[in-house]
């Protein structure tokens, strides 16, 4: 059992349906008879399939608009030095984020993507915006060095808060969504969930984060590696609230909304990927809605998408967050549903292939 | 020397200048200010820079709209059975680019991005169609098996088609170019010139284009291998006619075309990379103009471009040709300009980064 509860995250999780295998059969079939020879678009073939099953039709409806929900957070880890960046810097961010000069928001805008700012818990005063919605579950968690990060109805509730988000927008017409994510130090608590979920080595799976140097990257692997020896013998949802981050739990339940709303899910960066080891945790069904839109630099990340059997689709040397990975793989999986739509057959031309 | 003559493509040679170096480190100093940890956006601020040092400005201009050419050519090698394809489809795959059902015209529309389709050389007939240029050298190479695959004039011709699309399009407003091509068995003329311009054995850049047995593999490799030892002590305009083709010629020139009106070039796969050879061996200065929008499955692809130092953007398993690879890398070029142009500066947010 999943353990949410009965609120947004616990009700999505109970409404998930597997990939429709008919609708995957028929888009491989379909793939075989287009004007090409089998097989040479490669990963393009794949994810078409993969999209064919999650819409349950063949071809898939397009993947847009997209709608990226940017989740913030902090975390009182900041407190352990772990980050060269001050913690306002997150709220700061929010204001960028609520102003279009973030470069999620610049990306968003050449893919046609909305862009919601949704505010988690942020520790230092936001300034008000129309694009921002306060869903703060608290200011920030607590320090997961010296004791659990949050309680559980608090990681539940930050799991509600983004599978609510995934619902509404879908309900508002998104046909894609992209999780995103701000919080200075967040690295810290993925990493920690990362290991926690795959068994890693600590210094397997911490990285530098927005850059810290070789002293820092010490300090910081051994937090990881002492949080992550109380989670031992903990289920999934006392893992996330022992060394996880509230963004990261909406991160998990915008997720499992997007599944229960039958939409593809691109995932981003090590925050989301820490948010899918919570997921296949909690409700694995989820994943097979997933597409990971590229493979982050940071070590975490590659680790967790490995321990998942998820092949991401871009490698670009990004470690930003906020979506901007994600984001970049959107005309992908566009490119994805087009081809099955709209590609000639051999039978079209006449040709016996 | 080129020793291209003084035809569009020996015109555009003479006219290529270097990229702008103050532009390039104006570029980098401003990405140093944007609202992100410096380097965290990886490939896309190197990518912004080379934009910036092509159009000479910062921030450069957006790479659109773009324009793709689709330069089509037989080969006289198809008689050596080394495709499973017969050769009229080479004419009937112009029709379907023409028609607009294939995968570039798919990838192209979503990219709104236009494609002219070049006859450079198909053997069999093609039918007229409002957006296919008759630009036949001749129809279809000669057999590299037995001899030269054309003279050095008819390489200088086909690099003149090129060049000239090249100028034409930039002419109408294209602001970026794509590469395609299209000619059955064309990727033995491609793994030919590979080998000869970088010393590779035929066995390590000879793959199964389309879908060959081992049978056939072996059959084709032994055909590359003695066409390549031919090419011994020959100029790079005597390899690209000894064992080239006429589309792959016409890329070449496009390329060189596309760096004098200095614009980005987006290089597709295979027959693109054994292209860029022949470029660094006539005309080296044309390739820093040049951005690799994937890595082919093909090996003579990859040798080509770590020949040449080039890192393609993406890596989908991708071996269709078509200039499909690159119309995908599209969005990668136009987000790296619009992080450079759009995105805030800490200054403007009032943090003292």
């Amino acid at each position: 059992m999943h353990n949410l509860g009965t609120g947004a995250a616990g009700t999505a999780a109970d409404a998930l349906a597997p990939l429709s295998a008919s609708a995957m059969d028929a888009a491989g079939a379909r793939q075989a008879t287009l004007t090409k020879p089998p097989g040479a678009l490669g990963r393009l073939e794949e994810l078409s399939v993969q999209l064919a099953g999650i819409a349950g039709t063949v071809p898939p409806p397009l993947p847009s608009p997209a709608a990226i929900a940017v989740f913030a957070g902090d975390h009182g880890v900041h407190a352990e030095g772990v980050s060269p960046w001050p913690q306002e810097v997150t709220a700061q961010m929010v204001a960028n984020f609520c102003g279009g000069g973030a470069a999620i928001n610049v990306l968003a805008r050449q893919a046609g993507a909305r862009v919601v700012v949704v505010d988690v818990g942020v520790a230092t005063p936001v300034v008000a915006h129309p694009s921002l919605l306060d869903r703060r579950v608290r200011p920030g968690t607590a320090n997961l060095a010296t004791g659990p990060a949050m309680t559980l109805d608090e990681a539940r509730a930050a799991l509600d808060v983004g599978a609510t988000m995934a619902a509404d927008l879908v309900a508002d017409g998104a046909r894609c969504l992209v999780a995103g994510d701000m919080g200075i130090a967040n690295t810290t608590p993925a990493a920690a969930l990362v290991a926690a979920c795959t068994h890693r080595r600590a210094d397997e799976v911490t990285g530098r984060g927005t850059g810290i140097d070789d002293a820092t990257l010490d300090h910081k692997t051994a937090i990881v590696e002492a949080a992550v020896a109380r989670c031992s013998g903990m289920s999934p949802l006392e893992v996330l609230a022992e060394v996880g981050g509230l963004e990261i739990a909406a991160i998990a339940g915008f997720v499992i909304g997007g599944a229960a709303a039958r939409v593809p899910v691109v995932a981003d960066g090590l925050i989301t990927a820490a948010a899918l080891c919570v997921v296949d945790g909690l409700v694995p069904a989820a994943l097979p809605y997933v597409v990971a839109g590229h493979r982050s630099v940071e070590p975490g990340a590659s680790a967790a998408l490995a321990h998942l059997g998820i092949e991401p689709l871009l490698d670009l040397d990004l470690r930003l967050g906020e979506g901007t990975g994600a984001c970049l793989a959107l005309p992908l999986v566009e490119a994805a549903a087009r081809i099955l739509g709209e590609m000639a057959t051999f039978a079209d031309l006449g040709i016996d292939a």
